[in-house]
């Protein structure tokens, strides 16, 4: 399904034609039956690197060009300790200069993790990893953190079959101490940790990294107030360096989602913290005796007057505040983290770290490629870009920006850690209608709530996955108190290259068991015109529909406007979902009475559509005697990232599984067999 | 199945001996088919109490008694309008005395409403409801509020059939603007309200109140700091009355969940707020012109530096602080309310009131009832009390601390915003091994699965409708991770009382398609004291079991040792549901083949047990022609509060039901239908 047909590892491979594709990145396939020498390093320890195979064609390397001498000799952590200053400072700019070119030309994004690299490498020199642990809470600031724990030679093979995940891994590696894809979850695992540390009586150091895009998200408050009051020894490492994050599509008049991430942004430009500190330190002795009340006070917010806008926050949330520390100053890095490691007594910490993405930027200029490629290597992963719709995200916002132009009371809401990237059009076109939570997926989902309340239509856009994290809003807020709101479910079904991280398997069985929602799937993009259309329409109850993420349609002609469906109407045609809920009673019954076999078919796990047609048909006495039911489904088993096709294949929901499974309820199983050979 | 035998509606009913029921107080059961002639002062509204069709007895109203003539005149709020100070007061005083009274005798407490009077009636006098918008967050703040919109003579049926629902219900009033239940939504939904207002160019005042118990809460983050980026009017009121939420069993050493709960709390005993401000102002003179960088710096800080810690929390999340109010000053209420409600263009306000439950325990001194008595009604709601287990909660705890005795590694998290009372037991065995985060679930969770991570056996304890808050956190931190955590559902199934909004209807269906997760559901006590043996010996992957709330167990044996049940093993009795995944295939197989027909029965939605059964047989060829299956599971629709045997009988879940289903399977339809007729 690739379209982006870049062999050589390095250079520039991005086609400005080709259509915004994000998942399908199976640029550099490896024979998997080797395996690299490397990392038997680690062998010993439990599950490190044990399911990576694949393997990349060394002789390719970018710096047998650009020499990295110091990347060189690291085969763990610990050969870390021992690097003077110079040599860390070196050893960071060689991992930026591998990270850049490892990446180029592929579609990941190296700039998280360069922006981090100097970060990275002050916390596995100060700490004492994997005894010590370090938690992130994105996937794609870790690969620096990658390359120093024995995985430097499988980054090439990073979100491609048998290769790394782009996220971390307890499975993937014992330097990985626990998973972070869906982003905010650091702090509550590392406060689990630390508390398990204590009450077994062990001394390990707890680091938790939260990046400013997650400062957004409740649960990163709901941990810090508790790690405030469990006072637990940890260290929490506010990575702030939202440019790299925060796509700049939404940098336009209103340049953050909340007030706290725009205080955090507004710190960038300040330089004089530490002058603003001592000048505290003067007031305080000013004030003198007379007012000791009042001095006590002003000494407690000391550090947050003179420190930044939000450090007092953090301080309130019950976390001792530290920084801002330049992220890109290593030496600056080591000193503070060395200091919060031997703090003892102290509980948690957090260390707030501003990284630059100039800096990365600069980097960039002065490596092999010019700005206008670095512009087109930016832009691959975050714009739309006018033109034929392709995707079946491209078809929705364009049928939806026709909706809204008839009808003022559309707006738009959308959450998630990924967004979806055609969403730009609407933004353009109706910048007041459109609101962009982040990670506040709860939030975003009681407040489009709230919109409908106030008499406006929301269309509530949330991938998948992170839809679960909103799951409990979505039943009170929503279809208990049968509020229209408009759930459009992006990523909906296998994700390639995001593996099960971010794969959408649940949202249909999830969805169709709550009593007032009505659960639509498009078998095709003038389906999911009309679904669209059908969506504005239903004012009486939630509705919801799906997508996947990335699939093309099949053809490029113009979207005409949507044409609303009759609600729970199904459509023969070979594979048919187009409602779970309402099931069309009629169509069922009267396939039923026509046919000898049902094969259900779904990219969704168990629970969802096939449940419900089998229940209906057996509540309906169809099942009895008459007709032979076979449903296909997602397995019951996370599907690792690879391509699209190569998880369809592993999960057997091809045509070619389908075919078989029909051929061998007619009793063919020798043609079954046969298409399964294929 | 209710043994609290009240029958009058006033006086002292609670039996200290009886065992602690909180879903049964089907005491006042009332003609459903007479209309209370009041309501129809708002019929001419869209959905004003139109389901409401229970009417208590006047005859038996308290003010026989005590007069209320102030309330006696309010048939609205618009009554409040034009009362003096001292009215308004007066009128606070009878509405607490009525809120008593009607709710003495029941297990519902009168407390938060009773500290929420004063407030609610300034609000009401300040606001314009229903144009104006009030939200809650909690339902049991909310009475007094019922009372002054036109659900006085209602009150009574709070929480039985056909009566009030014990939460605000858009179905229920207009007043209502959105639904309270589950907490944490108000600011939310709120601001979606005043963006839409905004876009449709309307100019209803806003008004979201929050309470402290919900400050933990990661949603009300996320609100808040979008509420400041928005900008959009709105009204926050934290209604910060931590006693009468908090249960005051985890007032031990450890007085509050989170850092700023517990900074919350010590502002309740300083005094001098504004002295404090005044000094500020002072301070900030004095600093002088060659210092204006700081200067501006220390005014933006005065009134957080002088008003209580926490302050400067919300301003930094972009809220202004006003504040903190005494909740029991009618008058400085209303001033306040009133230059809020003034206030054009300030965007979101947060206004820090404070309620005194001291205030509140006076007045029921002041009432007809004993201290003892009060104390006995307290206790009743929150307090375990040692004696023979008595329901599938208390037998849970007792075995929880057989094997928490034997095995050090066992630790307890619980979550959501009511707990599991028979865990009082536990706490005061292992103090240390305990860890309440109230209304954090999503924290709670991830918490679990890091403490499991660093070497510990969590016991995950969440009722069925608060896990929905963290099913992102249950799939992507512990099942995708296959880290062993064991969640204990609670609540599950129906609630009686809480009708809706806390039934624990979904959880089979979103648990059981998680590929990792083994999920249990015991069909008696010693089954369930099984599963905890069992499921505390699953090191491998994450194990759910579900217990309903409240139900008693059939026996009153004391509990013997928990014997691990093989996973994945059944048992035959008539409704046998010990295993939803792995499912017994041999036994399933073996069933098959003797049997003609297959009921499967559970209380929970569609796509649970009865839908991995019918997966299973179909695939396995065993659904074709050889047995006819029918599912019971809940309906398709929400099952509103009733006693637990109503709630059944709505949903069809009787043993009656089962049989006659049987029976109609059999095509004995006589006898079925005389079942149903029984």
């Amino acid at each position: 399904m690739g379209t982006v047909s870049a062999r050589h590892p390095f250079g520039i491979h991005f086609h400005s034609h080709s259509p915004i594709r994000r998942f399908d990145s199976s640029i550099f396939q490896f024979p998997s039956h080797v395996q690299l020498s490397r990392i038997t390093l680690y062998s010993s320890s439990q599950g490190l690197v044990h399911r990576v195979c694949a393997r990349p064609d060394i002789d390719d390397f970018y710096w047998e060009k650009d020499p990295t001498p110091i990347l060189d000799t690291i085969d763990s952590p610990l050969c870390l300790k021992n690097l003077s200053l110079r040599e860390l400072k070196q050893l960071a700019a060689e991992i930026r200069l591998d990270l850049y070119s490892v990446l180029s030309g592929t579609q990941i994004s190296p700039n998280p993790s360069m922006a981090a690299t100097e970060l990275t490498v002050a916390m596995h020199h100060v700490f004492h990893a994997p005894v010590d642990k370090i938690l992130w809470d994105v996937g794609d600031q870790t690969y620096a953190h990658k390359m120093l724990t024995g995985r430097r030679f499988l980054l090439r093979t990073i979100r491609q079959k048998n290769g790394l995940s782009g996220f971390t891994s307890r499975f993937e590696s014992e330097y990985d101490s626990f998973g972070a894809g869906h982003g905010c979850n650091s702090i509550s695992a590392g406060l689990g940790m630390a508390v398990a540390r204590d009450i077994k009586g062990r001394r390990e150091r707890i680091v938790a990294v939260i990046s400013n895009w997650t400062t957004m998200s409740g649960q990163v408050y709901e941990a810090m107030g508790n790690a405030g009051y469990l006072d637990s020894n940890m260290v929490v490492i506010l990575n702030d360096s939202r440019h790299s994050l925060l796509p700049k599509i939404y940098e336009g008049s209103k340049t953050s989602v909340n007030a706290l991430s725009s205080t955090l942004s507004r710190l960038q430009s300040s330089k004089s913290f530490r002058r603003f500190r001592e000048a505290a330190k003067g007031v305080t002795k000013r004030i003198g005796r007379g007012m000791h009340e009042l001095a006590a006070k002003v000494d407690e917010y000391a550090r947050g007057m003179m420190g930044p806008l939000g450090s007092t926050l953090f301080e309130e949330l019950g976390l001792y505040y530290i920084g801002p520390v330049d992220g890109h100053n290593i030496e600056d890095l080591i000193s503070v983290l060395q200091e919060v490691a031997s703090l003892d007594s102290m509980g948690p910490v957090l260390v707030h770290v501003i990284t630059d993405e100039n800096q990365v930027e600069e980097h960039n200029k002065k490596s092999c490629t010019t700005d206008k490629q670095q512009d087109e290597y930016v832009s691959s992963d975050l714009f739309y870009k006018a033109g034929q719709p392709q995707t079946y995200g491209d078809c929705f916002v364009e049928s939806l920006v026709a909706e809204a132009e008839k009808d003022k009371d559309i707006v738009v809401v959308h959450a998630g850690i990924t967004s979806e990237p055609s969403l730009e059009l609407f933004r353009e076109k109706f910048p007041d209608r459109i609101f962009n939570m982040g990670v506040a997926e709860q939030h975003a989902v009681t407040f489009a709530s709230g919109l409908s309340c106030g008499g406006l239509k929301p269309f509530c856009i949330v991938p998948s996955s992170f839809l679960q994290r909103a799951y409990d809003q979505v039943v009170h807020d929503v279809d208990q108190q049968k509020i229209p709101v408009r759930f459009v479910i992006t990523s909906a079904g296998l994700v390639g290259s995001d593996g099960p991280v971010q794969c959408g398997a649940f949202d249909i069985t999830f969805m169709s068991c709550l009593p007032n929602m009505i659960v639509m799937a498009p078998s095709d993009e003038v389906e999911l015109v009309n679904m669209v259309a059908t969506a504005t329409r239903i004012n009486d109850r939630p509705v919801c529909f799906r997508y996947p993420r990335g699939a093309l349609v099949n053809k490029g002609h113009t979207i005409d406007d949507g044409v609303p469906i009759e609600i729970g109407k199904g459509r023969v045609i070979v594979e048919d979902a187009r409602f779970c809920k309402p099931l069309d009673i009629k169509l069922l019954r009267q396939l039923c009475k026509h046919h000898s076999f049902l094969v259900t078919v779904e990219e969704g796990s168990i629970g969802g559509f096939g449940s419900h047609v089998a229940q209906f048909i057996a509540l309906d006495g169809l099942l009895d005697r008459r007709i032979k039911w076979r449903p296909i489904v997602l397995p019951d088993s996370y599907i690792e990232h690879a391509s699209p096709n190569q998880q369809l294949d592993k999960a057997g929901l091809t045509g070619h599984h389908i075919a078989a499974t029909a051929l061998s309820l007619l009793g063919r199983t020798r043609e079954a067999l046969s298409f399964m050979c294929f």
